[in-house]
């Protein structure tokens, strides 16, 4: 039998190898998005599922089994920081959850979602759920089989979270949004009752979009987003897409009236680029070179769009350039730049949402997908549940089914189990910024985040990873004291 | 065991899957040109070799054999038109010549492959032939024995010539060649004469790239060139790349003083992409939804590019735009446009010599190949040999390697066998040109081309597309004839 390490490189080689077929397919991903004409998406689809059957294959092989099996003593052994630990760690969870699918199912599924979201589409356009339902409980029941297949879980739910955020489960997620519910359902009402007589500045008039992609350049680049390593494009949803470490790249869109939600938009997809472009050398052309869980994922580009770009410091840094470039925008100083870009209004469109009210929608629908899995609430009597949360929580009711249980991709996605994340990488955004010096010097906040979280790749999970960099376990704490400091400010309160 | 009809269903399945992924790769390249960051050569190497590595697979699998050897008897019972047949011939050349091949044979020519194009760069950039030299040596060694695994062939050049123009030989080609060369060395020796005392003009000034762009852009949509099923970018080499029948992707550059090259350029590769956009319905999502031969895709490159862009009739009709757009161009009316568009000049690099000159640089290097296999010629003589041809052919000697033998990457690159397809395409371009229907409404061109060309995709070989688009076999003729006529007019011989 050979020994450990050569078995070691063997199993890295492996995942070289998915590796590169699974960044391919992330270009066809890219490139559909950014560059393919419209008329190719038939040949798109055929070349996607060529390359992702190809990676899949590399994962589920016998051999992929017996590395697992006979490594899993050396890698129990290891430290916990051990690149090849942590290769391992991420191979026994992938290979367990891929291999134990039957192939039947793995095409059923695909072959549902690929009908859901045709259907979804068609039935938010017409905003009429009674299409989509059919499609959503078939949705939940497959889900709960795979569940059944990809481990031995307490809850269904587990299951789930596992895909996007391994390391945390139900319960620990209720811990931490039963931290945060009552004091931020608190908060927007309180903040909502002041906002009649508190009227922010907003920017008005016209901001040429050339003009937006030049100044939303400067600040990536100024956050330190490599642009010799990555790009920024333009594509109808933002979105970043790792090609390999060294190719990291960001889209956003333009709109003349809107200038902050381009900035925005590119602060928050840079947050995730660098992440990714900042992982150690020691797990390059892996799938470890990628950012960790969902959660600390959004905790990077939380970071940098809202306690960067929403701060005081950065319109105080900023304001002089964007007077220069956006004339429209003269009549405001940097206070009234910070306030414009920090406006509250409770709204029904989670992706349109404030920084405040944010995790509000997400709790909204983590709710929801616990009790459809529960089976408390059935797929039918669903717009009645959101209603119902969405009164209890922003204190408002979707005027129709587009606004509400129809507005995410995610559930005709099969992504369920994904939304909770985005709370959670809210909350660690604040521990995190926290931690780290106190500065306007980008570069310095890099430094300390690229030491603390982004070098160390998928090596760790969230608990771990915050605990390492903080020494605090996550908690809702830090997040709602930020969010009571900064709005009770802008708000009177 | 299962009907013809079935397995053929199969077999047509299984050139899905490996199109998608072929073409998939074809995206990598195409990005790796136009968009990649340089950092992330080596990542984008792996992902490349992932996915031809996959695709590879598809083909060399035992049951490719299964079908190939099952279906023989229907394939050669079948119509020579039919899509089926067409396929089964396709796949039989290509499991045949990759099956043969030693894996660990593959991977000696890949790595040699990876290090003379490394050593080969450095060598041009010093002008300095006797670093390459061992390089060749090896490379035409490692191609002798491919030859010898790829199938049962007279001459190793037959089978070298089989990757890039099956059905064509090496004594079919020398006997084209033989047709062509005496005619054409005379005409150039009388024309370069001549070039000393008639003048043509030349385009000078400013044109800016920008108006270059939409130009090309205009020229190559009266070509018929489907925008809504295709790009054109900007990339150090042009080239064009298929990533779908619906997705042609033409590329280009430019230089603000030479606003014929990048014309020409567009033309050139609008040509190969026109090829391709008109493949018919029952090819598509196969390898046989490409062009055939590599002569025949150049004879569809050539035609847009010489017989209608470097034609009276193409500046007549788009002087006046060009005018328009290119103040600088004031003092050329379409006939000096038109002359200005046909310099001939001896010179030294093939990818920049004119439309008379072209061949000849082919056919030498094809007599250096041919003796260079049969070991007449060995490495180390090579130099000299090409001076003597370049002499012999053109006039001419070049002043250094990287003005000879240095200069095309094709050697390095183990593309052995490619080059006289170049010079087959000029012949079949200008028979095609003359069985069309003569008009400047290239809409009637390109029905013509489609109708006898584009549609058959792969199909046939040259030969067989050739007599059934012209009803005469392939011939140097009507192509010496064509340049007696237009470059004795011009230099009034």
């Amino acid at each position: 039998m050979k020994d450990a390490s050569s078995r070691f490189r063997e199993l890295r080689e492996r995942l070289t190898h998915f590796h590169s077929l699974n960044t391919a397919a992330g270009l066809l991903e890219w490139d559909m998005e950014v560059n393919m004409p419209r008329a190719a998406s038939e040949a798109r689809a055929l070349q996607f599922s060529a390359v992702t059957k190809a990676a899949h294959e590399v994962i589920v092989a016998e051999e992929t089994g017996h590395l697992v099996e006979e490594l899993a003593p050396a890698a129990a052994a290891a430290p916990a920081d051990d690149a090849m630990a942590a290769a391992w760690r991420w191979t026994e969870r992938e290979y367990r959850r891929r291999r134990n699918q039957p192939v039947s199912f793995v095409e059923e599924l695909a072959a549902h979602t690929a009908r859901a979201q045709e259907v979804w589409v068609e039935a938010r356009s017409r905003k009429d759920y009674s299409l989509f339902r059919p499609e959503l409980e078939k949705m939940v029941e497959l889900k709960r089989r795979q569940a059944g297949f990809v481990g031995d879980f307490a809850d269904p739910y587990d299951a789930w979270l596992e895909e996007f955020e391994p390391g945390m489960t139900t319960s620990s997620i209720e811990k931490l949004f039963a931290g945060l519910k009552p004091g931020l359902v608190d908060l927007v009402s309180r903040v909502s009752e002041r906002a009649g007589s508190v009227r922010l500045p907003e920017l008005k008039g016209s901001f040429p979009v050339d003009r937006q992609r030049v100044f939303g350049e400067e600040v990536a680049r100024a956050m330190g987003f490599d642009f010799e390593r990555g790009r920024l494009d333009v594509s109808a949803h933002p979105f970043s897409a790792t090609i390999a470490r060294d190719d990291v790249r960001l889209t956003t869109r333009y709109r003349e009236d809107l200038p902050l939600s381009s900035l925005f938009g590119i602060m928050h997809e840079a947050g995730h680029g660098l992440y990714e472009q900042n992982v150690s050398d020691e797990l390059t052309h892996t799938p470890l070179c990628h950012g960790s869980t969902m959660a600390v994922h959004e905790s990077q580009s939380r970071l940098w769009e809202n306690l960067v770009g929403r701060g005081r410091g950065f319109w105080k840094r900023f304001a002089p350039r964007f007077h220069e470039m956006f004339p429209a925008a003269a009549g405001l100083d940097a206070e009234a730049l910070y306030r414009a870009a920090n406006k509250v209004e409770r709204s029904h469109i989670r992706v349109e949402a404030d920084e405040l009210t944010y995790s509000l929608h997400v709790m909204l629908r983590f709710d929801l997908e616990r009790a459809l899995v529960s089976g408390k609430v059935k797929a039918g009597d669903l717009p009645d549940a959101w209603a119902a949360k969405s009164k209890e929580y922003l204190g408002i009711v979707p005027p129709d089914a587009a606004a509400g249980v129809l507005q995410d991709v995610h559930w005709s996605a099969g992504l369920l189990g994904y939304f909770p994340t985005y709370a959670v990488g809210n909350m660690i955004s604040v521990q995190l910024f926290e931690a780290a010096p106190k500065t306007e010097d980008y570069s310095v906040l890099l430094g300390w985040l690229r030491e603390n979280v982004h070098r160390h790749g998928r090596k760790f999970h969230a608990e771990e990873l915050v605990r390492r960099a903080t020494g605090k376990p996550i908690s809702p704490e830090p997040y709602l004291r930020y969010l009571k400091t900064k709005f009770g400010e802008l708000y009177g309160l």
